[in-house]
């Protein structure tokens, strides 16, 4: 079972006030990138695993999708995504990634924005994506970056000449990972590229596409602080067909 | 065009001493994974890209294949390679892998061990190699790991509590890296996995297999010194069908 740190009331509050949280996905710098990766939405059935609060569910019927279920295992963050709508072509539903079942053939796109690295059994979920999916429906998804999720005490270090650097460490040392974000004891599963890539095709599917994500020059020109991104992503979207 | 690094004496007379270059095959501790990767061999054409002293061309036809192409740009490592086989089956070009050209349909294999972070337009290469495999052949090959080429400054650090770290930056700029190894100015060029991934997918390919590769416990054992490969991957490997 997934720990449900987004319930955590010093997390949640932390969460909250995260410019993606309060802004939506153009607050978010890897969403151009991520949107990119999508099939054309109309009349589309999409399915969100980890949808938050809802931002891109909300989105997605703007583009046209014809029906769309989020599924969030945070009670705290459904409640604000059911306060923001009252569109009855999405549904939320309450449920842990690692326990959900889906109905075969129920949707044309899958989607998931940073919540498979909480996984601790991701292998089951992909299967029943796989199921859930038409034949040539998509899934699209981000997660934090094995670079990022891999050092046993992760963070950026000054070298002598002033270059920043992140020591790595562990890197084939998969599983979880205590890191103190927003709260304390927060649990994330470090996965290799390799694994995840090779999930998808245990599971069926057909890799199309690998994001190591980095930001332009207009992002950094606008924030100076992603310039750090070319020396280690924190994100990496996947896009696979079944 | 590639830089023929192997042709510089002094990199050749530390290349040649090396276990791999002395031992063949199993002195390479990755050769069980990327033979896992193969297919079966009988009867097989194989075009081996960066053959070096032809271990695997030979090694190749032990298992069965009807004819191996080795190709490498290195006139020294050509003339053992010739000198070490009478198998008429076995046929060596000296070639810059930049340059190359490859019937079309006319391999069922392309497998190449350590050679594609050499090339600066690897895409010209793999655009190549689809269109010289059957329908249904495989590429399998191994590169150094994007972890290992991506440092401005690579090199292992001790942390003041003992943890070996390996620092990473300019992860997401590609391109040449100049290492001293064996000999000083070694050019290599790095890429991220999400590029070598990409460049596959748009050359055409099917992607089957990424490994990130470690050590077994075994091989720790009989040499401790592996054990740091599970901080940081050396090789990486990966297979592709067209």
């Amino acid at each position: 079972m997934t720990q449900n740190i987004y319930d955590d009331p010093t997390f949640f509050t932390g969460y909250s006030q995260l410019p993606r949280s309060v802004d939506g996905l153009d607050a978010a710098p890897e969403w151009p990138s991520l949107q990119a990766l999508l099939p054309d939405l109309r009349n589309a059935r999409i399915v969100d695993l980890g949808c938050g609060f809802g931002w891109f569910c909300r989105w997605a019927r703007q583009q046209g999708a014809g029906q769309v279920l989020g599924v969030d295992v945070s009670g705290n963050m459904l409640a604000q995504a059911r306060a923001k709508t009252a569109d009855t072509a999405i549904t939320y539903l309450q449920a842990d990634l690692e326990q959900l079942d889906l109905a075969a053939g129920s949707a044309d796109l899958v989607y998931s924005s940073l919540a498979f690295h909480y996984l601790e059994n991701l292998e089951r979920l992909l299967t029943k994506v796989y199921r859930a999916l038409v034949p040539g429906g998509r899934l699209v998804f981000s997660v934090e970056h094995p670079l990022l999720t891999a050092p046993s005490h992760p963070g950026w270090q000054t070298e002598s000449d002033g270059r920043k650097t992140w020591p790595i460490d562990s890197y084939l040392i998969e599983g979880p990972r205590r890191t103190n974000w927003l709260a304390e004891g927060v649990i994330k599963q470090h996965r290799t590229t390799g694994s995840y890539l090779n999930l998808l095709l245990r599971s069926g599917f057909t890799f199309s596409h690998l994001e190591e994500w980095g930001p332009t020059n207009a992002q950094i020109a606008a924030n100076p602080l992603l310039a750090e991104e070319r020396q280690r992503p924190t994100f990496m979207l996947m896009a696979a067909r079944r």
